[in-house]
């Protein structure tokens, strides 16, 4: 492969920065601007200055990594050179000239997939990594990078192919209609198997892709119980308009809170109630919506209101609220055990923070493996609706022909997950969103 | 000392970051996190998780340096983390949770110092090498950080402190006059060429100093020669309003254009001439101020006017040109051989750009060694200024008492310079204009 080269730290100015090559003139091109690199070990650092016939440009240390043991899998050499911007550009400017290319974004991460180094998943999870932002995000790319998802796919593609094998051997033998190489009972065992993972997997994604976005959290309740207050109390900032006058809030209102390392995504609504007002019924509707689409909701109400009557479905947590304790004696208190007390307005919210944060740690933790990638979770619901066509065929006793064709959809979304099966327009697509230089 | 830890590379979210610990316990606090590196050479490199109990914050790569070895002569570790934010203030927590102290700007390079691995020249060299922006900057901090400033310095002031210990003695023997250990002669031979060469590295602060800053080009004449349209032609934008009326440019105006790896700080001036007008004639003496400040003078004319009356001070050069020369028949441009023919207008200023880059080069040709740091001048003048007066006091007969007063003046300030001698105010002074992590 041609050689690659890019900044690999921080757009800016700084104590260091780091410049890395990659490919098969890695190391004869950083020889040619430093010193001798034959007998550079791999994994070893050199203190040497980067010179071109009389003009010095910097004293750099040197990385060496000699292929396949570095991170493209070809031979790499960092460069680590003073962090002036001057500096940066020149040393690119000179790679240019000695014979490099500037790298695309997430090249370099690219030839680590293609040479094998990571699957596609793992891939992604570098850039998942870089952009994380709180502790949920990096735990989830890091499990991620570790291959936890790749892993269990592979696991669950390989047993499969086996009996597609075996499923597509009958089909050379199809004079011989008695023959079944490929035990239907097994088989369906296995289907059955894989079709329940794959439907964890995807009821993952609600979780995870929240862990990325945040978990939606919406707070509902008829008009003034402190809705906004609540908001606001628990972002820290009057983010909200607060006031008396019922229907203060139409449209929905939304901030984010980290907790604990994990990313909350607020939405405060318009009071629920039965209106004329065509205005205040958008906003209603609105409240509606939101709720639909919220992983916890947050319903509002204080002492001698109903809570607000909502649905909900799986995989949504209802927090009921008393808020305005404050106002009541301390016995009122004591009867009200069917939700929180908090007093929004004097910040009294710790015990809904910490039921916020043992909620979205318990869906966490049901899921080992989570799905947080949307081209992932693409692909895991093709493979499931293939999985169940595979079922069905089974039951109906479908011909090992159409079966196969059944199992290789399956097989074929599997695959592309993992990367095992892809296509330039996908890779390009990957790729192009990582930062220039990983 | 005490281990002390900062993230190295710019600011902001990347590929990769390299968080630099350096101290008695940076081995033992990296181990803590990562894994055994008892048996770690210097200079090698590890592929390693970042962890702590049950948690995982990162893969990384550790470059393990070993005392005495190492940008600060102490045991060093950098981990090369990804660059996601979240993770760069992790790491820097888990560091600090493990026992490290956060870095003060510039506590590496400080320490480098301290453990004799550089001067104070070279240490201050660091940080004009990150903050150098053209060439010119690069490659004086470079020649700096190589230790020319400092070798001179050293060799001058280690033959001084020979005869001064030498006039010293004498002192021991106060009671035999006769004795006179340092040969007077001699003294007054090295004390000449001591004076000579402080003398010239006083001189080249000007040209070293406007490498950093720029260096000054005045561009002055009688009025509409075309200054101002010069000026916009140098530096390819409208930067100064052009007229045909007489004064149009009242103030004087600055704008800054590299050439060649070469700063130059353009200053366009009022229009020369007698005029009644008291805000042109301030005008006017702020042409005059920046002439005099100017180390390059284009003096601008036009066919049939003559150039203005300049008085040019050592160190500067007259650069007189004709201007419009587009009007002019090629046999009319023949006869103008005393000056540049450029056209302004139509950005014809080839030859000028030439000329300005040829002037700034032999300037900094002349000096091999050049000051371009204000604490290293005002020492130097210091020295200077007590060499001068080793000089007259040996022609005056002064005694060996009085002589060694100005012979230690000389020494002090020759070891400033370099570091020999501190104090620590100088030394905050220099490390806190460093960025962290360097």
């Amino acid at each position: 492969m041609d050689t690659i080269c890019a900044i690999s730290t921080p757009q800016g100015s700084g104590g260091i920065a780091v410049v890395r090559l990659s490919g098969d003139e890695a190391i004869r091109i950083a020889e040619s601007l430093t010193c001798p690199l034959q007998d550079a070990k791999g994994y070893t650092l050199r203190h040497t200055r980067l010179h071109r016939s009389e003009e010095m440009l910097d004293e750099v240390m040197l990385s060496v990594y000699r292929a396949p043991h570095s991170y493209t899998g070809e031979d790499v050499v960092e460069i680590a050179c003073h962090g002036s911007l001057y500096i940066q550009q020149e040393v690119l400017r000179w790679l240019v000239e000695a014979g490099c290319r500037i790298a695309l974004p997430g090249e370099f991460t690219q030839r680590a997939f293609m040479n094998g180094k990571m699957d596609l998943t793992q891939a992604e999870a570098v850039a998942d990594l870089i952009a994380a932002e709180t502790k949920a995000e990096k735990d989830l790319a890091l499990s991620q990078l570790k291959g936890s998802v790749s892993t269990e796919l592979n696991s669950l593609r390989e047993e499969l192919l086996h009996f597609t094998s075996l499923v597509e051997l009958e089909l050379d033998f199809a004079d011989h209609e008695e023959l079944e190489f490929a035990d239907r009972s097994e088989l369906h065992k296995l289907a059955e198997k894989i079709e329940a993972r794959l439907r964890e997997l995807i009821q993952s994604f609600r979780t995870g892709n929240a862990i990325r976005n945040g978990i939606p959290v919406a707070i509902v309740g008829a008009p003034n119980v402190g809705k906004s207050t609540l908001l606001n109390a628990l972002v820290g900032e009057q983010r909200a308009i607060v006031s008396d006058i019922q229907g203060t809030t139409r449209d929905t209102i939304e901030d984010s809170l980290i907790l604990d390392g994990i990313l909350f995504r607020l939405i405060d609504t318009a009071g629920l109630r039965e209106t004329d007002d065509t205005l205040e019924n958008l906003g209603i509707e609105r409240s509606r919506q939101a709720v639909e689409k919220a992983q916890i909701i947050l319903s509002v109400t204080e002492r001698g209101k109903d809570f607000a009557q909502i649905t909900v479905h799986e995989g949504q947590t209802l927090i009921p609220i008393y808020n305005k304790v404050d106002l009541l004696m301390p016995d009122e208190r004591m009867n009200l055990i069917d939700g929180l007390c908090i007093s929004a307005k004097h910040g009294a919210i710790d015990s809904l923070k910490t039921k916020l944060i043992n909620v979205a740690k318990a869906s966490m933790q049901t899921n080992a493996v989570m799905l947080s990638n949307a081209r992932h979770y693409e692909a895991i619901v093709l493979a499931h609706t293939a999985i169940e066509a595979v079922l069905s065929g089974l039951k109906s006793g479908l011909s090992g022909e159409l079966l196969s064709l059944d199992l290789q959809d399956c097989l074929n979304a599997l695959g592309e997950v993992t990367g095992q099966i892809t296509n330039q327009e996908v890779l390009s697509n990957i790729f192009s969103k990582f930062c220039i230089g990983k």
